[in-house]
């Protein structure tokens, strides 16, 4: 069931191109040219406002609003909490002769949008042919701000080319926005202020009572007259513009946008929530003070830092060159260790599915991209899970464990996933967070990191671990009953291969971690374990359990049971399903997936990756051909597993098959549905897929290995990630692999297995 | 976890009788005192209306409303159905001196209400006291028709004691009634109509548009003038009565009530829904013919010669003699074959909780009362599956399924258990109606019925578990993938013992069904075969499936595993699980109660109960004292299946500590929710466990078999059981076993193992 591309915008290495409008693509578009800085996300969508398919979507990373779901057994989530559609702060109101400007009625030509990937600028251009024979040509340009992730940035220019005319146009912020998944406006707001050019506009969530601030400086070109609009839910400017022939008007607005996250009644909330008159002088004196040119300047700066460090060049290709950096693009304006205390949307911040909920993708698969392109955001990405630590030992309580039990999907810590079944039976977010944990001190040697903040996690783990767990009846094994593992479809298994050895890891890497300090006599775990009351008897469960742990495996093939008689399950053929069952979801009663031996996403293959230095190539082998002809790849995070396993056993053929357009899965509208957003968490596999499937890059050993191969498709390509005090660039084309550093430090990989000292200076391996 | 009495019936071994009211009791007296006659059901409720706590409740068989639960997953139902508060034609508003009789606000005394099982009648009296020193002795009557079930009765008495006085009392047809379930009043009503002392109504359902007419005849003496009230939903009529010192006034109404089940746009709806016009002119002459006392004389004779078929007499202990009575009383209450196409739910026609939804217990627990006493009920058990077979095949469809699945909760034969994890994984609904038809045919000898119905649900059933089941990966097992047991604290589990067993049975007899009448030329199993077109390789495939079925056994111990791998799972003492941590459900994470060897109620157990003559008494031995340990018996329904089979392994200690006070789970409020309504099904367990369990009936070999003992705490208890052409008599003491027949016709049975004839004389055996 090869999936097919979709094609709409035009291939260029650095831009993502749109040469003409066609409104079947509108929404497509408005995902694909969404702008994020990790503090807030904009779509694409058009400021002058769209009549036809059109997803007006401005987001902001941890403004949520809660559905209540009622009352239900114990452990179910009674509440889920989505991300929530806010303040539409690049509205824009354009009339000219009487016609307003909307793209679904009015006549235009020359249409070109572009989004440049290289320097974070929107822009849109089109010429207005109004009724009476008059000409306009619009454009507009958008860009935000990377350093003050508070900022947005917004132009407008209007040029006439055969008249001069006057132009009515209102700018606006405007809560007034409807959140689409619920079909309501999720605001109230404080009545607006206008004071000369500046507007502002406090607007509070309904049911969570959080708070978004939204100032703006308008400056207009040729203003013949203005007023101030205030309405429920909006406060804007309208001018009357004198617009001369054949030169530009422009109308700027630089934007200041702040939120508070406290819930009422909080401790938090007291202290910090939003002081609108407070927020009034504080913006007004920022706004004054900021320069749209400067800001775009620093905003290119910004970016063009971010390529030195993470661009990848790929010849031969120039889809998945295209391909690839949007997915960079995208992983950077999502996240970048802007703000405490936030995470990463399975959607990024480009839509409402997944209700902006964070899952264990972001420790799995994000989390490697942070470490090796951007220390920053992969510390606060797992100071995301030390925040919220409070909220998992909620959460294991409700569950009746000890310790933490971090949630499946979230976006406060929250649990928000109210199908139980993945609620209470998936344990991998927990295990995915010691696994972070470890693998970030694992590379970056953030020795504090793990003192002041990873063990105290690690300990609340395995203190749920071991609650949830359990011996068999005859005392022999542990492991976890009753659990779902990454397989989705197998729903309430006992022994899952994923789940007992990630929790045997995770009790190990604690102990070890306990033991290393408490040895070198490291005062802060001392206090550490007396603050938990972590007793030696607790340790020793911990050891017990996980030498007790039940892995099993078929000792004549070498392949590991998924779960406790997964081999017995019934078989059934994936080749032989009809193309038009899928999504199985929608087509096979819902208790008919879970009955057989197919798979919806790697599991034992998942865990063989994560932990790759444990497993010999020969097991690898065996568990990849004897699981991968079961997977169906329901889940979009499927295929990159099993392209860099497929990497590691030469078999280049079927990597590149399930590589092939990974980088596009957007681009090209893959899976029908980037209308809804970005797949923004499947993006960033398509990195790892480059760099840890072809690259070889390996991080679960001391130091990172790469083993590069390169794709017969491709002529060369270059891949770079941080390590150390530097950055290693990685150059493959079918001879050779040549690597150096940046910034000329040295720095200490193996390279197909091999110790090298990586300096400035280029060197060449031969390609095996 | 012993259960705690909380009485507040007085003891009698006909009565149930409330002296004093208490109204901390008024809800559960109110389910106590319920009458039905299958067709309709009235709680016991205050006529006049009651302020505290009530639930005025009255439900028609058949009549439901629909709740949307929202699209789902496929084979999830998006809707439920629930048994809806309908009319109440008791509704009676007294008024004296300008005080309204609300028992709740005014002073009354010598309350003293009865309810006489021997007869049916319901009466309840006290003497009012008002405050200006008059005293009323106010009585009440009611009883329903139980030839004619669209009748119901109710009459009133004033009688004061110290005065004359003008009392205003208005008589209603209410369809104002609110469905406590949801806050609201679920009908719509035509006007009503008023004729002389004739009064009507017609209600629609507001979601499913089922109709129902209610209609009355009053009566009132010492009228001094009257008048018609017509409200919205509500019809009356209103009377100014002239009360004589030391005399009576009677106020007597007979009602008759009609309903149509058939929902608007289907074939029965535009045929059968009730024309208004046509009704009022049938009920009024109906009503004119229909007098008072012959019809209470009726209802009388009726229980009469009801109790003559099967009345269990218990001597040295009557707490459970009058407890059996109330139970057998509930169940002719309940069901006796009144009308086509009704079943039995949950709480009978006594409450809202359930939804008034039918489960299989119907089949495994009801239909055997019934088939040894109401043939006539029994049937008409059976014929509801086969009405509902429809309804049966789409669901099957829902669930990838071919043939019929019923569901597990059903009101019209649709599923309406919106917990996918029962609704989708329980397949003992199904395999309980093909167990059913084989019970009711081997006992009766209906072939009629199997030929022209019985063999039909067969058919489908079989198709369904050919296509539910699966063969293991070697293809040398066949069985069930993700299934839940009876069972229930086992989710999703694969070879359930019991699920294995009743399949490979339901094939079997299936197959033999069709094998003998094919043998016989039987012409109505030819015609049968080409409209199904059943073909030999299918019959071929169910007899594979049969053959290769996994029963799991310990060789050793002779213990069946309840599913593969139960052997295995963590042990809990569940004799350590503290008693406020019960109901588990509310107290334990949800997920928590399925990851140990604890069970909810009997599996393997019931399957030996089911087919017991299968096993031996060794076997049986094995199984009880494996299983019964680690059973908590959260289902009501388990401790007497316990119970039954310690008798049969004369095990009387503990097999009365199970049976203990079956009989009174409702009137001693042991579950502490009888105020919700009566544990209708778990109360025909109560008849089960003496018949079965003590009397040691038997009903799935060739005949009969019954192998008595008796507690040591009773003196001696007599039982009766239809069989045949007669009703044989039991009447067993601690030295002997007499058995006769009622009528003097021969039957045969197998007694303690040996055959043989019963008759009109008695005959006595020494006993075991």
């Amino acid at each position: 069931m090869a999936k097919q591309a979709d094609r709409y915008f035009e291939v260029h290495p650095w831009k993502i191109i749109e040469e003409g409008f066609d409104p079947d693509y509108s929404e497509v578009a408005e995902s694909v040219f969404s702008l994020g800085n990790e503090y807030m996300g904009i779509r694409g969508f058009f400021e002058e406002g769209y009549e036809g398919d059109s997803l007006v979507g401005s987001y902001f990373n941890g403004i949520y609003e809660r559905d209540p779901k009622g009352k239900s057994y114990k452990g179910v989530v009674d509440a889920t909490e989505y991300m929530v559609n806010s303040v539409n702060w690049l509205s824009t109101e354009i009339t000219v002769a009487g016609e307003k400007l909307e793209l679904s009625k009015v006549k235009i030509c020359d249409f070109r949008r572009e989004l440049d990937l290289k320097t974070g600028i929107l822009t849109r251009s089109f010429i207005w042919l109004l009724k009476d024979g008059k000409g306009i040509e619009v454009s507009f340009e958008r860009f935000l701000g990377m350093e003050n992730s508070h900022m947005g940035f917004s132009k407008l220019s209007l040029r006439p080319i055969n008249c001069s005319v006057e132009a009515y146009v209102t700018v606006k912020l405007d809560f007034s926005i409807i959140h689409k998944a619920v079909n309501k406006c999720m605001w109230n707001t404080e009545r607006g202020v206008a004071d000369g050019n500046y507007i502002s506009i406090l607007g509070m969530t309904k049911t969570t009572g959080q708070k978004v601030f939204s100032s703006a400086l308008i400056n207009a070109d040729n203003i013949l007259s203005e007023e101030t609009v205030i309405d429920q839910n909006v406060v804007g400017k309208s001018y009357v513009l004198d617009l001369k022939e054949r030169e530009n008007t422009y109308v700027t607005r630089v934007v200041y946008n702040t939120i508070s996250k406290a819930l009422p009644g909080s401790k938090e909330y007291d202290e910090c929530a939003i002081n609108f008159i407070k927020e009034i002088d504080n913006s007004k004196n920022l706004l004054k003070d900021t320069d749209y040119e400067t800001e775009k300047f620093n905003t290119i700066s910004w970016w063009d830092k971010a390529w030195k460090q993470s661009d990848i060049e790929i010849e031969g290709d120039e889809e998945n060159q295209q391909g690839i950096r949007f997915c960079i693009f995208q992983m950077y304006q999502t996240y970048h260790g802007a703000e405490k205390g936030t995470n990463i949307g399975a959607k990024g911040l480009t839509g409402e599915a997944y209700n902006g909920n964070a899952f264990w993708d972001t420790e799995v698969f994000c989390l490697p991209f942070y470490i090796f392109n951007d220390l920053k955001a992969a510390k606060n990405l797992i100071m995301y899970r030390y925040l919220t630590l409070p909220e998992a030992k909620e959460r294991a309580k409700d569950l009746d464990c000890n310790g933490a039990f971090y949630p499946i999907a979230t976006i406060s810590g929250r649990e928000c996933c109210n199908l139980w079944q993945h609620a209470s039976l998936q344990l991998q977010a927990s295990t995915a967070v010691a696994y972070g944990i470890w693998m970030y001190v694992n590379i970056t040697k953030d020795r504090d990191f793990l003192l002041d903040y990873g063990l105290e996690m690690l300990i609340e783990i395995s203190r749920m671990l071991l609650s949830r767990g359990d011996y068999s009846q005859d005392g022999k094994n542990f492991g976890y009953y009753c659990v779902m593992g990454p397989d989705e479809f197998q729903m309430m298994v006992n022994h899952n291969f994923y789940t007992n050895y990630m929790a045997k890891w995770t009790f190990e890497y604690t102990i070890s971690c306990l033991n290393e300090y408490e040895e070198n006599g490291e005062a802060r775990v001392k206090k550490l374990i007396e603050r938990l009351n972590v007793t030696e008897d607790e340790i020793k469960s911990w050891q017990r359990a996980a030498a007790r742990m039940l892995i099993i495996k078929d000792k004549a093939t070498g392949v590991y049971e998924q779960h406790e008689g997964f081999f017995k399950l019934p078989h059934v053929d994936v080749d032989k399903i009809p193309i038009e069952d899928f999504p199985l979801y929608n087509h096979w009663s819902y208790d008919r997936i879970y009955r057989n031996d197919m798979i919806k996403q790697p599991d034992v293959l998942m865990a063989m990756l994560l932990h790759n230095s444990d497993f010999t190539e020969e097991e690898l082998k065996a568990n990849y051909e004897y699981y991968e002809p079961k997977c169906i790849h329901e889940s979009s995070l499927s295929p990159s597993v099993h392209s860099i396993l497929a990497c590691q056993l030469k078999k280049q053929e079927e990597s590149y098959k399930f590589f092939k357009f990974a980088t596009r899965m957007d681009l090209d509208n893959y899976n029908r549905n980037t209308c809804e957003g970005l797949h923004t968490t499947s993006i960033v596999a398509a990195w790892m897929n480059i760099v840890y499937g072809f690259g070889g890059l390996r991080s679960d050993g001391k130091v990172p290995e790469i083993s590069p191969q390169i794709p017969e498709e491709w002529t060369r390509y270059t891949f770079r990630f941080l390590y150390g005090d530097d950055v290693v660039i990685a150059k493959v084309d079918h001879d050779n692999l040549s690597v150096k550093t940046l910034k000329g430090h040295v720095v200490d990989l193996k390279i197909y297995g091999k110790d090298v000292a990586v300096s400035g200076k280029e060197s060449k391996i031969k390609l095996k």
